[in-house]
């Protein structure tokens, strides 16, 4: 491949992986553009505080533009990829084409229903800020509903909530929906009785939070079970409903809310681009595509194992390939070939509620209130934007201090006036 | 009438005068029920702020539950009211049917758009959060499609902004957009010309603020020239289009955003009760419906004299109103006679913006830094809830400081999954 001097490189999408590409391409001898369908960056390790109304929005976003302000070689535009050219190195949106030397798709992923009827039209998901929203404001439009409903029967489905899949998401999204729950909603609700609300967490596998040591998995179930969550193993889902979820074993939930954080799949594209049976995209060592030198996948998008496991869909994971995309493009622009990425794993952590954490890091498994502490000051760093950092620190001290939560709102918005124009 | 030991008081609307209402009755020999179709109160004094992202959503509203919480005698369900059955005395819901005693009408008030073609349709207003919450993606999506535009003729339009009314409204929108687009947007899209970027301010009448002395109204007129605001008086709407607005004088100005804050009218209700032509209801001195001694309407949808001019639809009237009708129907309750209402007008101010105001208080008007001092703690010690409070001084001290605004971001959210079950 010839390379012009000052090449052109469209990054798509603006989550962690595509944002750090972009940020290590700064200042370099090349003019880069950002697209992304939205104009802000979400935060997504902290998504599930803002569906269990402990952050706002705002609070995990942060809009690209000013992240990328005062970088001279690179543009944002907020767009909707339709087609990638790979041939013609195009990138095209609904109103535009914009040619390419080099190509880094971060398209993130989405959930992965596994064929499970009723999944994708009825369980609320937790990919998306959209979602977050959404499945916040139907949580508490339940509680509202049941103050309404005469029915013991319909009361208790209306109050059952059902989470499937016992990963980090599932499970650090069920402790902070108890905390809701068990916290403010039954301090607001005092009509209601507690005992008619139910969260469920249902996992297929015969344990929870599998990438993790068996006794963070035991501290973590015992924590659960505490708060009330009722966690159910090999409990594989069959069907969804608007009103109730149906299981293999034939058991049927009567309920009106299921969160699906059980399956995940790379985020789907228009390209002449093999994937795998999970929508990823297999690259090379290099985080290069195998037939297009000049494509590089990075993030949730990208397959690729080390030490024959394949790395698992992390932002730790994606902010080290953006770095490791955006070298490997300048070091093509200096005539040198690209080098292998390698994944430096400094740890996992989970939490699961008040002074509640597990960790796995440099090595060591350890839980409870340092394991918490730890999640809570990396969590904190992480969020972009002092002001951002700020602001989330004094709502949990608040939520903390005082048992309240933040967002007890239903807000929803009319779509069509934004977009209509 | 005869009054039953312990009546039912039903009160329909959570604004400022259903919630001062609510709160007067609370420790009385009374059963409330208070009905809000949303699950919060709005602070509307501030809602402008929230449409050009100086402040964020949650910010300036509070869930009503938790204002009430604690009142024994005070239950609150968010419901739509359907209809109003004066002769039975009772309120129905979309699911049930509230009996009562005493009946609070507080349901605020719409935009008025006095027959100009077009205003209902494509006019953004400032009445909701979500109206707001509509204005602030749209305002900040057309910097994003002006970017994509190569026609400079297209951009312009695009980024041309007009506000229709004079008022307090007007004026304190229009500074505000003023401030978010010199300040942040100019800032974030560096690829824009500033001077493709217009804010115009149409009013009919031949002065602004019409309820202030001219000494104020010659102030503020120079703080919006100097922050880039084009005022036209005499400037009288007669259609608005998607793409552009018509004055009477058959001047035709192309832009995508129209901001109606020209006219307010009594909110609609389905009740046998007379209203007068901009929708408000006549009442008697004491608050009382004329025919019906048992229902009080308060706030922006009551139409009430004092001194031979109509009193104004403004935050102080309506929780004058609502503790004065909660006054009368505990002494109706006690056998005495209720009481006429007067107002104590404390003054009245408008923001124009950064370090500019305008105050008309203890008969007394003056302008600029004193006056947005004043300004700033009334309305701070205004919102509800201390934790509302300190995050809004943050966010308004970070603004100040560091010229930057809170939210940027396009956030639609889709309503079909939040009510459809």
């Amino acid at each position: 491949m010839t390379i012009p001097d000052r090449p052109r490189v469209v990054i798509i999408g603006a989550g962690f992986a595509g944002l750090w590409a972009a940020r290590a391409l700064s200042h370099s001898q090349t003019d880069v553009l950002v697209l992304n369908r939205n104009n802000y960056h979400t935060f997504f390790p902290l998504l599930y505080q803002v569906a269990a109304g402990e952050l706002e929005a705002e609070d995990i976003v942060y809009p690209v533009r000013s992240i990328l302000r005062g970088q001279e070689n690179i543009r944002f535009l907020m767009n909707e990829v339709t087609e990638i050219d790979l041939a013609a190195k195009q990138v095209k949106t609904t109103d535009h084409v914009f040619p390419y030397d080099f190509l880094v798709l971060a398209l993130g992923s989405a959930s992965h229903f596994f064929g499970v009827t009723g999944a994708a039209e009825y369980a609320f998901q937790l990919k998306t800020l959209e979602q977050a929203i959404a499945l916040r404001n139907h949580i508490l439009f339940r509680f509202e509903r049941a103050l309404c409903e005469t029915d013991p029967e319909r009361r208790r489905q209306m109050l059952t909530f059902a989470i499937v899949g016992g990963g980090p998401t599932g499970v650090e999204f069920a402790g902070a929906l108890a905390e809701l729950i068990r916290g403010p909603l039954v301090k607001n609700y005092q009509a209601l009785d507690p005992r008619e609300m139910h969260i469920l967490l249902l996992e297929a596998n015969d344990r929870l939070l599998a990438s993790f040591p068996e006794r963070l998995e035991k501290y973590a179930l015992r924590r659960l079970a505490k708060m009330g969550v009722e966690v159910r193993l090999q409990a594989t889902v069959s069907q969804i409903t608007p009103d109730c979820i149906r299981l293999k074993d034939g058991a049927t939930i009567p309920l009106e809310t299921v969160i699906w954080t059980s399956g995940v799949r790379g985020e789907s594209f228009n390209a002449e681009l093999q994937t795998i049976r999970n929508g990823q995209v297999k690259v090379l060592p290099t985080l290069q595509t195998p037939d297009h030198p000049e494509v590089y996948v990075i993030g949730d998008l990208a397959f690729m194992e080390e030490d024959g496991r394949p790395l698992p869909m992390l932002a730790p994971v994606a902010t080290q390939q953006g770095e490791a995309a955006a070298r490997n493009i300048i070091r093509q622009t200096n005539g040198q070939i690209p080098v292998p990425f390698h994944y430096h794993n400094r740890g996992t952590m989970v939490t699961i509620g008040r002074n509640a954490a597990i960790a796995h890091v440099w090595g060591r498994a350890f839980a409870g209130f340092p394991a918490w502490l730890l999640w809570l000051s990396i969590h904190l760093y992480g969020l972009i934007g002092f002001r951002n950092r700020l602001l989330v620190l004094i709502k949990w001290a608040w939520d903390y201090l005082f048992f309240e939560r933040a967002v007890s709102l239903v807000v929803s918005l009319p779509v069509s006036q934004t977009h209509s124009k």
